[in-house]
C-alpha cells in the first residue's frame, strides 16, 4: 500500500516553517511498513489544493492530508476533498456539540467561525478530537482513501496513532515490521565507502533486498550507513539485523564511531568512561566548538573539566606556555596539550590551533590544522590535518577530525575490541 | 512565474532527515517575487523521480530540483531529466578535470565512481562548483526550465544565488527590481512583534501592498521582520525600502540588533569596534559556544582574547578565583567576569553560569542562568535570567541573551544613537 503525504499551508511554500508532520509521518508510515513514495505541500488555495489531491491519488493508494481544518477563511481542505470527491458538504450537529464542549471546558463561548470545523463531505467519517477543536477525516475516494488531520503537530500525532494507522493497516492487509539501525563512520569520503559496500549492496538485491543498505552523507556528522529488515515479527527482523550489521561493521572497519546512531561527541564520551580518564582540552581555531559539542553528552561533567580558548596568541603563550615561534605548529599544540592537563586538572590533555580562513597565517593556508594530544604514560603527539571549505567548515572539519583522532587513540588503548 | 522545488531522496519520505532546502528555497523564491504553488519529495527511484519532473512542469513554469547529483548508484536525477527531456547523457571532460582537482587539492585520488557527476543531459548547461564535487545543471525542457542542485544544503543555496535566481530572473522577463533587508529582533514574542506591527501592515496593504512586511519566528536566531520593495529600478527600491525600514525600526526600538541581516555575534562585533575594547569571556553552563560563535566573525582575531570554559567547579575556583559556595549565583559571575578580565587580558569580562538541565543544582532549576559582565571604569553587574527549554535549548539562549546583553550595555554607553 502507498500512501502519499499532502502538507496544507502557505507559511511551509513561504519556508516561514519547517513541514516537520511530512517526515514524522514518512517515518511513521515506514515503521509500519507502508510505503511512502511522494510528499505534496501546496498553499492554502481551493484549485491547488484539489490538483494536489488528484495528483496524489492518481498515482498512490491514499493520502494523507494534513493542515487546513482549522476554523478561518484559510482553511479550505475540507471543501477540496468534497470536491474531489464529487460530493456536498453536511455539518454535522454531533461534532457541533464536541467543539462547543471544548470552548465550555475553557470557560470561552465558542467562536461562530468554528462551526466550519463540523462541516463534513457527505459519505466521509469523521475522526473525534480528544486535543483540539479540528476534528479529522476518513473519506472513501472510488477504491482509494484520503485522511485529513489538523497541522499541530500533536494532534496530528495523536490522530494517526488512533485512528488512521488502525484503518490503514486493516485496508492493506499488511503484517509485516520493519526495524533499522544507523552505523555512523568517519574519515571516508561517500564515494569510497560506496565502492566498498557495493558488492555487498548487490549480493543482498541479488538474494531479494532483505535487509537492505542504504547511505547518507550528512556533512561534518560523517556518513550514516542505515540497515532495513522487514519480518513477519520484531524477534525477526531484528536477527536479520543483528547478522547484517556485524557483515557491515567488519567491512568498514574502525571508521564506525557509532554502531547504534550516536554522535561523534558520544563516541568520544563512552571511550573517555570506558578508560576511566577525564579531558582537558586547548582550542584556538575552533573558537570552544570542541568543548560546546563535549557538553552536549548528558554526564559530561563526570569526565570533562573545561577548554582554555586561547584565541589571542599573548594567552597562548601566558596561560599554556606556548613557547615564542609560530602558534600554528607541532611545537604549538604539543605545549598546549601538556599544559592543558596541569592548567584543567586532566589527565588527557587535546590542543587545536590552525587557520581557519580566509588569510594565511605563519606561511600556512587556510585549512591547515595542528592536533595535539597528551595522554597518560605517553609522550604527546601532534598531527597536522589539511582540511578543505570556508573559515566555518574548516573549524566543524577540525572539531570532529581531533574528536575522531582522540577516540581512535582511546580504542588503541583499549585492549577490547570495541566491534566484536 | 511559478516554480516548483522538487527534493529527492528516500531519506527525506522516510523522515530520516528533514528537508530544510525546500523552505530555504521557499523563502528566497518569494523573496525575489517568483511564486512556488507546490513542493514535492520524491524517493531515489528513477520512474518516480521522472513522474514528479513531469508532473511538475505540467503545473509549473520550472522546476528545482534538490538532490541525488552525488556519486552513487542512488544519484539518478541526471538520468531522470534526461529522460524528462528525451535525450542522452554526455560525459563532459571538463567537468571531470574540475572534480579531479578538487581531490588531488585535498591529497587524495578520484574514486571511479565520482566520474559520474561529470554526466549532462545533452543539451543542459552544467552549474560549475565551487564547493564541493557535484555539478548543477540547467536544462530547457520546451518552453519551462529544469534547475538541478546537489541537496547539500550550503552547496545548494551558493549555486541558488549564483546562478539560478539570474537565469530565473533573465526568463522571466520580470523587469522590477525586488529588493528586501531584514531587521533581525530579540527580546519579543512573535505575537508582541505582529501586535505592534498590525497596524503598519494594515496601513502598507492599504495603499497597495508595497513594500511588504512579512516576519519569521527563527527560534534561537530571533525573529527576522523582512521588508520588501518592488519598483522599476533599484535606486527606487532601495527610497521605498529606507523609508520603510526607518519606520519599523523606531517602532521596534532597542529590542533590535541588526538593521541588516545580521548576526547577534556580528552585532556584538560592531558594538566592540566602535567602542575600541575587546572582550574575554568565562563560561560554564554553554560550554565554548559563546566563544565558537564570536570566533565566526571575520577579524574576531581585532577584539576577542578568548574563553576559559570552567565546567567543572574546581576549574572556576583554581584558574578564576569563583569564592567557595554555589557556583550557579551572583558571585560566582562577578568573580568569573572580572577575572576573565585579569586573566585573558581583555578590556571587557563577560561569564555565564547556570544550569542546562536535566537536574537542578544547588537547589536551581534547569533554565537559571547568571550572567556577569565587568566594563572597565564600572562596576561589574550579574543578571539572573531564566530559560524554557531542554538542555540544548537553554545553552543556546543563554549564548544568545547573554551576548544581547553586552550589545545593549556597549549600545547604551555609546553616545551615538545607532538606528538613527
Amino acid at each position: 500500500m502507498r500512501i502519499e503525504v499532502v502538507a496544507v499551508g502557505t507559511e511551509l511554500l513561504l519556508g516561514q516553517i519547517a513541514d516537520t508532520n511530512s517526515a514524522w509521518l514518512g517515518e511513521h508510515l515506514a515503521a509500519s511498513g507502508i510505503d511512502s513514495h511522494f510528499h505534496q505541500a501546496v498553499g492554502d488555495n481551493h484549485a491547488r489544493i484539489v490538483l494536489a489531491l488528484r495528483t496524489a491519488l492518481a498515482r498512490s493508494d491514499g493520502v494523507i492530508v494534513c493542515g487546513g481544518l482549522g476554523p478561518t477563511q484559510d482553511d479550505i481542505t475540507r471543501e477540496a476533498i468534497a470536491e474531489v470527491m464529487n460530493v456536498p458538504i453536511d455539518r454535522d450537529e454531533s461534532l457541533i456539540g464536541a467543539i462547543r464542549t471544548v470552548f465550555s471546558a475553557r470557560n470561552r463561548e465558542m467562536p461562530e467561525s468554528n462551526l466550519r470545523q463540523a462541516d463534513v463531505p457527505r459519505g466521509a467519517t469523521p475522526i473525534p478530537q480528544v486535543m483540539g477543536t479540528a476534528p479529522g477525516l476518513i473519506c472513501t475516494v472510488g477504491n482509494k482513501v484520503v485522511y485529513a488531520v489538523p497541522g499541530v503537530p500533536y494532534e496530528m500525532a495523536e490522530m494517526f496513532e488512533r485512528a488512521i494507522l488502525p484503518d490503514l493497516l486493516a485496508r492493506s492487509g499488511e503484517k509485516a515490521t520493519i526495524v533499522s539501525r544507523v552505523v555512523r563512520v568517519w574519515g571516508m569520503s561517500e564515494s569510497g565507502l560506496a565502492d566498498l559496500l557495493a558488492p555487498r549492496i548487490e549480493a543482498l538485491d541479488a538474494m531479494g533486498g532483505n535487509p537492505t543498505i542504504a547511505f547518507l552523507a550528512s556533512g561534518i556528522e560523517g556518513i550514516k550507513v542505515r540497515i532495513t529488515a522487514k519480518a513477519s515479527d520484531r524477534e525477526q527482523a531484528d536477527a536479520l539485523l543483528e547478522t547484517e550489521q556485524r557483515q557491515v561493521l567488519a567491512l568498514i572497519g574502525d571508521s564506525v564511531f557509532s554502531a547504534d546512531d550516536r554522535s561523534m561527541e558520544e563516541a568520544v564520551a563512552d571511550a573517555l568512561v570506558a578508560a576511566g580518564l577525564t579531558l582537558g582540552i586547548a582550542e584556538s581555531l575552533t573558537g570552544g566548538l570542541v568543548a560546546s559539542r563535549l557538553v552536549e553528552v548528558e554526564g559530561a561533567s563526570n569526565w570533562f573539566k573545561g577548554s582554555i580558548v586561547s584565541y589571542a596568541s599573548e594567552v597562548k603563550r601566558s596561560l599554556l606556555g606556548v613557547p615564542d615561534g609560530p602558534v600554528v605548529s607541532d611545537a604549538a599544540v604539543l605545549a598546549m596539550a601538556s599544559n592543558a592537563r596541569t592548567v584543567l586538572g586532566s589527565d588527557i590533555g587535546m590542543a587545536l590551533s590552525g587557520v581557519a580562513g580566509p588569510t594565511e597565517q605563519d606561511g600556512k593556508p587556510p585549512g591547515t590544522v595542528f592536533v595535539g594530544l597528551a595522554l597518560p604514560g605517553e609522550d604527546a603527539q601532534a598531527v597536522e590535518l589539511h582540511l578543505p571549505g570556508d573559515r566555518q567548515r574548516v573549524r566543524q572539519y577540525a572539531t570532529i577530525s581531533a574528536l575522531d583522532l582522540l577516540r581512535r587513540r582511546l580504542t588503541a588503548r583499549s585492549t577490547t575490541t570495541t566491534w566484536s
